[in-house]
């Protein structure tokens, strides 16, 4: 395992869906920032489970823990570490699948690269409720990065068939993103919700799953972050996001279409608005070189249908060496996006702040 | 800037379009590995410049002097440092762009996080011309890694609107890109070649450029490598191949096209085949959890189009604070995709080996 | 701060002294190993304070609770924390420090890195209690080197001016110091024990303190652990030692004996044990060029007289920068050795093992 | 091997004694500053072979050749890559070492850890040459940290039973190296010199070799620098200087001999001088809490006789396993010491301007 990221701020995240406590250490944060940690408990809901139709049943009221790294609410220079205990586990449910690994699960690999040794229930370190911690972490930087101008917001730009306009990619703004931040699905267009959570729930009720996309934006941000070749913004940016669960494409700016255009469609001409060097287009996502470039930074994050779903499907028993059959048990969310929102925001913001403080 | 990457195999790049020598110090490699240096200079070869008519005209031998780890053409132990003289330099064609940034270059970025300082000439520290010495690294790493049992290849994906085939996600074997590996145009389909030779001198002959996609493959790796949550092989890969001017998306197995479907649908049933655990399908791109599943890897990495045109562009004056028109001089290629095709191999080479060797 | 340490098992320590807990996170522990919690607690308590009349009166029971990285009792490759909490704090002792800092303490130079945004309460994170954390990863690396054959321990080579005899370069064996691990002062010669216990309880009752340092070795250890130039042992071992409060010198082998000898009276001469190669003298310390080479470790630290005293002293006050005279409150250790003693140890399995991993 | 050092300014060491080059990479140099190469040039000779009949009698010039990271002589950002071409290599000399480890040389060590795949000839890696370009970016870090007004000196503290006076821990002053920097041995009392001189030429006329201190300060620097636990000034200096072969012990201000003395002796008080807080003594050395206090930065580091005597010696046979009797050839200094001295300031320069910009 390898559950640390980032050079100025240094975040280790610890736990498993049923240890007694999951957590990070967050190593690095400048002294004398006042954290509101009511806020951080209100971010800390938004990805939380069991809240509506469209989630997991599992009941967890996610109330962060702050252990360290605080004088009064303000950072004193120390590491700041946050748990947050687990209540609602059933391990029961997971006793079948050491034998037989559910498909598209990190169940198989892990087997193998831990010897079997690795914790099942609840699907162990490699559970979507690792990315409470991730959560908590990003929560922090979030607030901070807001203090310095800087906003990180995301939407929903697909579930399944349904699609949510874009964000415009060169006039985005915070306001755009904090309208919809509570929203169960958070769309720019309300008939995209509409239509994503119909898929949802078709899903849900046929024991399946369904994937989508989410679409992460950086307003405020000064140009000059990111350190090229290897830690430039878009590096550091994929480094953290495919640490989320499910993710199985990172684009910046106009990504993967920019694969069928020409220079002259493709560059972001600059112009001269008052004194600010501001480009037409945004094609380049707010990074040139692997450096921010005053622009909106802009990403879209694609993740995987929750491969764990009730339908019967084929699989295969280690212990037996032949095919099987496998009904999965235990409470799983039909679709991982919702959720999986703001955790992409978590891990933009820790990789925004970590460019940031290493200028 | 933070030119080096790796944990186990550290490599550390240096060098600047139009410096006396670009190189790479490679920290870590096992001792008591024959290299075959002919090999090395023949897969330098294939992204050297100025080979075709569908490459810049910069005319650079590339070969590359190994100055320490190696005693006789065993490594040592020791860390193996490589250099590659800049020999065809016109920096005099830059001059312009201190004060006119280029649209889509780093130009601007550069300039404001160096202060002013950074190295304009040939594009510095930012140019292509630095994936000769990761393709230095990478050529090692490949061949190290084919001593394993595991080949890296790849194959041009798409150029403009010209498509090839992709891999068989299940049935990919090395054949396949070996057979290709020397075609100015590596296309599984030849029709798909003559189109992108097509689009690629259309769009040079109007001083124009053009993107695509690569996409490369990863056969023999034995199920186990990868730490989650932040050195997956999906961070490790695209932390590195990131690093590669012009990337702007990353993608594995189905990638994106996860987003529009079912559970149902994309999860890869498990099977015996003989002894061996495989998938019926490959939507994962041999990668759960972030853990390789022992299935053919799979990613593609989308190119912009080379953002260096000859034809005007709208810019602005940075001592003038005002709009101003450019139009670039020096040479440039019309598509970057043919010479970044080995440049991808080496980034994945160089990640996969390092996940390899720290198990 | 930069509370981490490590390459392969990466520890993350978090807290102060009177935060809610203290605690670690340990990534990169291999899965399959069974630990011994007791023996974990027995270890901790070595170091714990309050239990005799020559360490601090805080009263800390310091039980380690294990949040993540076991499934049972066996390690199962996700990162394993522990916590502590605090219990026996006075907070208020401290206030005066925020102004006039403690002569040789942190505070000074802390207030000035940390913009006064300290934690002064018990010394924040630089008290000595932050090595509790440091003995719960060090038990546990103990617990898995003896697993391989390897043991590591130590003893009081000086406190004051009382001397214990030094343990034996070439024949040392785990029963020297086995035998000695739960006497309150750790020594090799009886009759040194009660000289330092007079040394420091003389200190005590002047309201002064005394230095000491502590030896320390590992036997077993198989040859060729250590990455030179700059992850050789000795730069390992001193760059995780000098973390522990108070440490003002580190030195291996014969250490600064060497500056008064010539080769021939201080190389090693080899010779074959049957089939095993070891050296006739170990003035190396177990260690050339950076390596191990098969004989014992050795290594010294030197430990300060602990800078909180009962005796006036002259500092100054911060906030009207004029010169001030200072009485400590607070309860402190007239001596700091006998309870850093465990801490050099796990300090050094930690930097072992963790080198052991990287072969 | 992991010839890696820093977090801000990473340098990477490659070379071995007798390869082509050996060299440097330095990478996260800020940008826009001046190089002084003649300057470095300079320094480099201070430390080179050859120059005087208490050296040894290799001739290299040490010229170094400057292959990127510069636009002018000012730095650009790049990382800035100097190599040194090896010139007077007889590796013959070295054939009989392969079987025959060298007592208390790296040899055996390396052999087993590289599986007999080292470069065994001038030492490889493992050679005092591999200090050269430790020289080069510690040269480097010297100019650079000048311009900040902080200056780094060293002088010989002791050679065999010869003995110079210490620094003056709170009054030392750059004025004080700098009188002497280019002497062959530079001391404060020039009849230490004479007296050292003397038992070099001694144990050069008998075959053998001789040990000694370099004392080492760095004055002007500003109190909050250092991350503790494991990044303060103490761990990072002793980290890199560890990597300079021959170095068995390294301690700050009073060093060991803190532990013979009362805290009301040792402790550092604190008074007013003007508005500058100053302590009336230093034995912390200038770091308190792994931090600097703003008073001179001190610390020695002990060096072993250089185990290359031209004296018989008892060793072995890898080959048959037995016993065997060594008499070393090839060329080598009788004292490593004063060679070792500018390495000593030049590993502390990388330390302490990797720390300052760390702030």
């Amino acid at each position: 395992m390898s559950s640390q990221y980032g050079k100025k701020i240094k975040i280790s995240i610890f736990g498993q869906s049923h240890s007694p406590a999951i957590g990070v250490s967050i190593d690095g944060l400048p002294p004398g920032i006042k954290l509101d940690i009511e806020e951080l408990r209100a971010f800390l809901k938004r990805r939380a489970p069991g809240q509506n139709d469209i989630s997991t049943a599992r009941a967890e009221d996610d109330i962060p823990e702050i252990l360290s790294g605080l004088a009064g609410n303000v950072t004193c220079g120390a590491p700041l570490a946050i748990i947050i205990r687990n209540k609602d586990t059933r391990s029961a449910d997971y006793r079948e699948l050491r034998d037989i690994p559910r498909p598209s699960h990190a169940d198989f690999a892990a087997h193998i690269k831990y010897g079997g040794f690795q914790d099942l229930a609840g699907g162990g370190h490699f559970s979507g409720r690792l990315t409470a911690p991730l959560c908590a972490a990003g929560g922090i930087c979030l607030q901070i990065l807001r203090g310095l101008g800087i906003s990180v917001g995301a939407h929903i730009l697909r579930i399944g068939s349904a699609q949510d306009d874009p964000f415009d990619p060169v006039a985005v703004s915070s306001a755009d993103f904090e309208a919809i931040l509570n929203n169960p699905l958070p769309v720019l267009k309300p008939e995209a919700g509409e239509a994503m959570r119909k898929q949802i729930l078709e899903a849900k009720e046929k024991g399946d799953s369904v994937g989508g996309i989410v679409e992460c934006t950086a307003t405020g941000l000064p140009a000059g972050l990111g350190d090229p070749m290897f830690d430039g913004i878009e590096n550091r940016i994929a480094g953290i996001v495919f640490g989320i669960p499910g993710v199985k494409g990172v684009e910046f700016g106009s990504g993967f279409a920019v694969a069928g255009r020409r220079g002259s469609e493709n560059n972001d001409s600059f112009y001269m608005d008052g004194e600010k060097v501001k480009t037409r287009t945004n094609n380049s996502g707010g990074i040139l070189g692997g450096i921010t470039n005053g622009m909106p930074l802009l990403f879209r994050a694609a993740f995987k249908p929750t491969p764990s779903i009730g339908m019967e499907q084929d699989s295969v028993s280690l212990s037996k060496s032949e095919n099987a059959v496998l009904q999965v048990k235990g409470r799983h969310d039909p679709c991982i996006v919702p959720r999986a929102l703001p955790c992409v925001e978590a891990a933009a913001a820790i990789a925004l702040y970590d460019a940031y403080l290493e200028q």
